[in-house]
């Protein structure tokens, strides 16, 4: 393999492809990433055992040649090293050569680095063709998804499929639910199309995923058994899916309420971030206290104090009501609502409750009450 | 206590004072600062083992009226949580009271939180009053000093005596010197003073001082036994002093060199770090080769690989020479140098080389090679 390449977009392609390299693995062929010049141009995948993302650094992008090409082949090089030593050289094109496939050499005319390499043979094969269910959406579609969801996913391993986002597609409707058992985030989007599946995608790679999708204007899923990819651009994701049933039914979100209280999302915030400071050593619970002359906030703290908020602009139906929470629970429900005005519908005092954007049902976020102090 | 204070002024001096509070201290005690109201205004005192942090807010910043007293008094508040709440509140002024001894009450009209506080008497009394040897200097020239030797001092406890930077004064010069055996630095001040003193600083406290010195005109130093106070603005900083005596003479620094390179700063920066990446794995050291013909940095890895970098603009006088280095000692030197171009003088292979400004000698560093392999 000799090639002569355009530096800023090797480094595009190396800097993705990384991103499917988590920190030290056991397996230090995991810390390669495989080069492979071929007549498509230099594929450059990276692995972990959840993930494999594969970046394409095409021959031409539009006019500019990026890639010349003296000779296929491939190899696996340190990701770190490989990146970084590529980021720090100081000319434009950079000329690339795998010698007697066990030193990769770099060259900018300046600077002549020589990096140890290993076979690409050594590589595990991973399946990067599209097949199972495939669907193509808007990626500011996918990626609303994701951020409205994948926040309430757990990030502890007991419970595998917790850590997950349930993605079920049917019907012309692509619904994603996350939830660690005490709160849930769910997210629906029309599709066009009549792809029909179920899978569960751990959310901290979706989330991941879903960062590269910045300047992306279609992403393609192909969903199967045991893996999902994402297409686009000159990219390519397979993340594995989690087994087992997600444990959450369609009639877990409750449909009639008592008590319905609506205000301006930052002023919650803010009276929310003061007060959960003093009860941070409980996890941060703070107590709703709504009634239609006044809503408070309050928390305290056995070392700490107390703190006590006056929310001024509101507007309350119902009884007077007194609802404890994890405050983190529904700071991240009206965050990922990216909304104005926030609605919280109550049924009761320790029965689960809705955050909501009033404008926008197609997001809904439920949270676990916990026992009023 | 009961005072009304301007919120800004009043965050400002907490984060002074707090910089003296480092992360969890056996000490409870520790993790508070002092609130005392008096005839001069709020002062907020933080302070660990090493170092005591007095910022007093005054009643009135130029025509501004930043406190209003109604009691004197003081006690003692956690500090996160009393500055973490103080940023949060929303109104610009805010009402301090203290109840009781024991409970701190901030207001702002629509946030009102109660701090569980402890009587000030639990804190041990340090004498901030400046005694011993007194000396006045401009900020900028103290920070050039610590700036170019605090960074050569050892971070290991082995021996204390090398974690400390060596200041002396004395026939109109402040000498600031620093070492880890490895390296040396040392910057030569002007001071307009007969003050004479010689004391060890612990190297990381200075550091940190110094960037309190931002915006400042003139600070004073005050010098005794066991402590140092830096005064300057409306705060005070104590020291303690490492004991023992400095390693290192005035003779220890080479007067006369058989081989100098004078070479573009950032170029041989960027050759190095390229180079340094190859080495890592011992001790990131390469080796500098130089001819009057040409000059080299180059470095090699077991398991990563080789670097050769070629320097493009130098001059170089004497015979040929390989000197091989931990390259971010030389990389410390020339960055504290903050100079375009770059003297390197060498008396021979194995022997201690230094690193200076060519149009500066008021700073001077010292670096001992390492065995070329």
């Amino acid at each position: 393999m000799r090639l002569s390449i355009d530096k800023e977009q090797f480094l595009k392609g190396l800097a993705v492809a990384s991103k499917a390299i988590g920190g030290k693995s056991p397996d230090p062929l995991l810390s390669n990433l495989k080069l492979n010049l071929n007549e498509k141009g230099l594929e450059i995948t990276g692995t972990s055992k959840e993930i494999t993302i594969k970046a394409l650094v095409p021959y031409r992008v539009g006019e500019k040649e990026v890639i010349r090409a003296y000779g296929l082949g491939s190899a696996l090089v340190n990701a770190k090293l490989l990146t970084e030593e590529v980021r720090l050289m100081e000319g434009a094109e950079l000329s690339l050569e795998i010698i007697d496939e066990c030193i990769a050499k770099i060259d900018d005319g300046r600077s002549s680095i020589r990096l140890n390499c290993v076979k690409a043979s050594e590589f595990a094969d991973i399946d990067l063709e599209p097949n199972g269910v495939i669907l193509t959406l808007p990626a500011s579609d996918l990626i609303q998804a994701i951020e409205q969801s994948a926040f309430a996913a757990s990030n502890k391993e007991q419970r595998p499929i917790l850590t997950a986002v349930n993605l079920e597609a049917g019907n012309g409707i692509l619904t994603a639910t996350a939830t660690d058992s005490a709160r849930l985030a769910r997210k629906t989007i029309n599709i066009d199309s009549d792809a029909r599946f179920v899978c569960n995608v751990p959310a901290k790679t979706l989330v991941d995923v879903s960062r590269l999708f910045e300047g992306v204007d279609r992403v393609t899923l192909a969903v199967s058994e045991s893996s999902i990819l994402f297409l686009f651009e000159n990219i390519v994701v397979c993340s594995r899916l989690v087994s087992g049933n997600f444990p959450v039914s369609r009639t877990i979100i409750p449909l009639t309420f008592n008590y319905f209280l609506e205000v301006n999302a930052q002023e919650l915030l803010s009276a929310m971030s003061r007060a959960s400071l003093i009860s941070a050593e409980r996890d941060s619970v703070v107590k709703l206290s709504m009634s239609e002359e006044e809503v408070q906030v309050s928390a305290r703290g056995e070392q700490t104090g107390s703190a006590l908020e006056s929310i001024r602009t509101f507007q309350y139906t119902g009884e007077r009501l007194d609802v404890s929470f994890n405050s983190a629970f529904v700071v991240d429900a009206i965050k990922a609502l990216k909304t104005e005005d926030v609605r919280l519908c109550f049924q009761a005092e320790m029965k689960p409750f809705v955050v909501q954007n009033p404008k926008d049902d197609s997001v809904i976020e439920l949270v676990t009450p916990m026992r009023t102090y």
